[in-house]
């Protein structure tokens, strides 16, 4: 199994699955999870670790909130609940070149949990960033989170995975990373 | 061990487990059990995917609760905890030939249990739909869910199995299957 | 590592871990811990399982609670924290030839995981009766059992047990069983 | 994995991390924390097991707490979050030639978590001392132990690993040892 050791700003790729609009009245915590996505992306962009971000049935959900800056380039769309499900999505994944995936987004026990567990059959290390996760139910995200587990995803939160990239308070950008707002709740 | 990758509707079998009358009064959260139970039932039904109603000892504890419209050829009864410790439940079960079982009911601790841990000794792959499965008491519920966990069983809910089965917005019956009532809790 | 399958009324026997009067005022849920441990203990007599109590240092502790009716041949007292730290305790406990330990008792972070580890370590197989259990403090008994979860202790309750005991309503002594008082809370 | 059982007094290194003045404001729990703290950090010193402190960027953050009474050859200071990162402090925690790690302070998730696992990996065995621990959120803490858990770390507590070093109400200083105040919550 991986480590956060293993965790470079060089092999991490950053994905944000589903976190749609038309997702945002359903989802427990949704303002938290928004919260801390944001922070990792912001983060991930502070030192150049490409981010893409799913839609799922973008005709019904509509698109990626606008506070996450998604640029088109980082968008792809999708019909199966797991990304890997899309030859584009999946070719588009394989192209960035990353091992180590940092995974967020919604629903946890579907779109979440169906792309995580292809990707570790893929040989993807997954990081679950649990923090900017969540589904409609409670006991749906704790138990993806048990059951991604139970097949290999390493289990992390946004601040573990950027400090675990950064290393050091000597790290290039970790100056301007102090400024950003860090997940309050 | 299995994955939720494994999960198809040709090779999945659902069991519900003493979801009997005489247990209403004393499982706590039942009327939450009951509604998951009831979501599987009907998503099972539109896919054709087998189901089986376990009755322990009925003299006793009555039969199976009517919302989940079991009919009479998919309902079984036994004395012993496990359903597999009777010939005739056994005997049904394998007769299904279906490697996924999709396991639901009651008690976690008990008649839950014993059965999963038998199944999983017999080779197949038992996934626990924990949003439809309780006990009289919180703990039991909790503890069981470890010790299964602890043996080989996937830890799942209603949703992420049903999720895994249509795998697409495109697939046969979906558009149906969003017009079933989804577990509120 | 072992099953709850394995469990048998031939193979098992039940450690009662200092449930002295002296540790009654510290522990919390000691109400409770007693309740479920009297179940099993009265449960236990009736299928003829054999029953031993230790007392932890009794001249500072004091006895066995008087309502679990230990006799004096299952008394052992002990200065260790670990029961086989005590050559007499681990002979005694070695002389019941039953690869199956029930495990109940306090407190859960220092004697019941020091026996529990060292048993383990001996080649028995050990079910830890999570509600007949207990610490001073709630962080101090839920992190034991992660402790001795990661070691190959199996996570059990007492309805659990003593279910898998019987297997079945025709099992002999099961009608008795029935009037037992279960554990309320 | 190693086990509580291979812990003795000998082979044991306790390492408080970063608990410094700086961070007391943000931490969750941090009361409770300093106070678990101080009751490992006087059951060491009863039994003459080498301890450490380490300050992360004492420039910013300040030294470590009063209470804990570090003297100036236990404390060394690190820019990097593991404390493995820097060679003095590396070279500091070798030399002591303790295979047992009993590790302790903050951040849960940031500090504690990259130390932790550059510990595992360089050999050593490494005991969680999970009221002594903390993060800022209650999420972060709780997800970095399921983290190092993954990867091999012993959940444990103050007294699990102090009881354990002592085994016997015989052992040398037990009487002492008695007298220090535990920790409360």
């Amino acid at each position: 199994m991986s480590s956060h050791r293993d965790l470079t700003i060089q092999n991490s790729l950053v994905i944000f699955c589903d976190l749609q609009v038309g997702f945002q009245k359903s989802i427990l915590h949704i303002e938290e999870i928004l919260d801390a996505a944001l922070f990792l992306r912001k983060s991930a962009r502070l030192v150049s670790i490409p981010c893409l971000f799913s839609e799922q049935w973008p005709e019904k959900y509509s698109h990626v909130v606008d506070t996450l800056e998604a640029r088109e380039e980082e968008i792809f769309s999708k019909r199966t609940f797991s990304l890997m499900g899309s030859p584009t999505a999946s070719e588009l994944v394989v192209s960035k070149k990353r091992e180590c995936i940092i995974f967020a987004g919604v629903q946890s026990h579907i779109c979440v949990q169906q792309s995580v567990l292809d990707l570790l059959a893929n040989g993807f290390s997954v990081f679950l960033v649990t923090d900017a996760m969540g589904s409609r139910r409670s006991i749906e995200h704790t138990m993806a989170l048990e059951s991604m587990k139970q097949e290999g995803a390493i289990i992390s939160t946004t601040e573990a995975v950027v400090f675990q990239w950064f290393r050091s308070v000597d790290a290039p950008y970790f100056e301007e990373f102090q400024h950003l707002k860090r997940p309050q709740q």
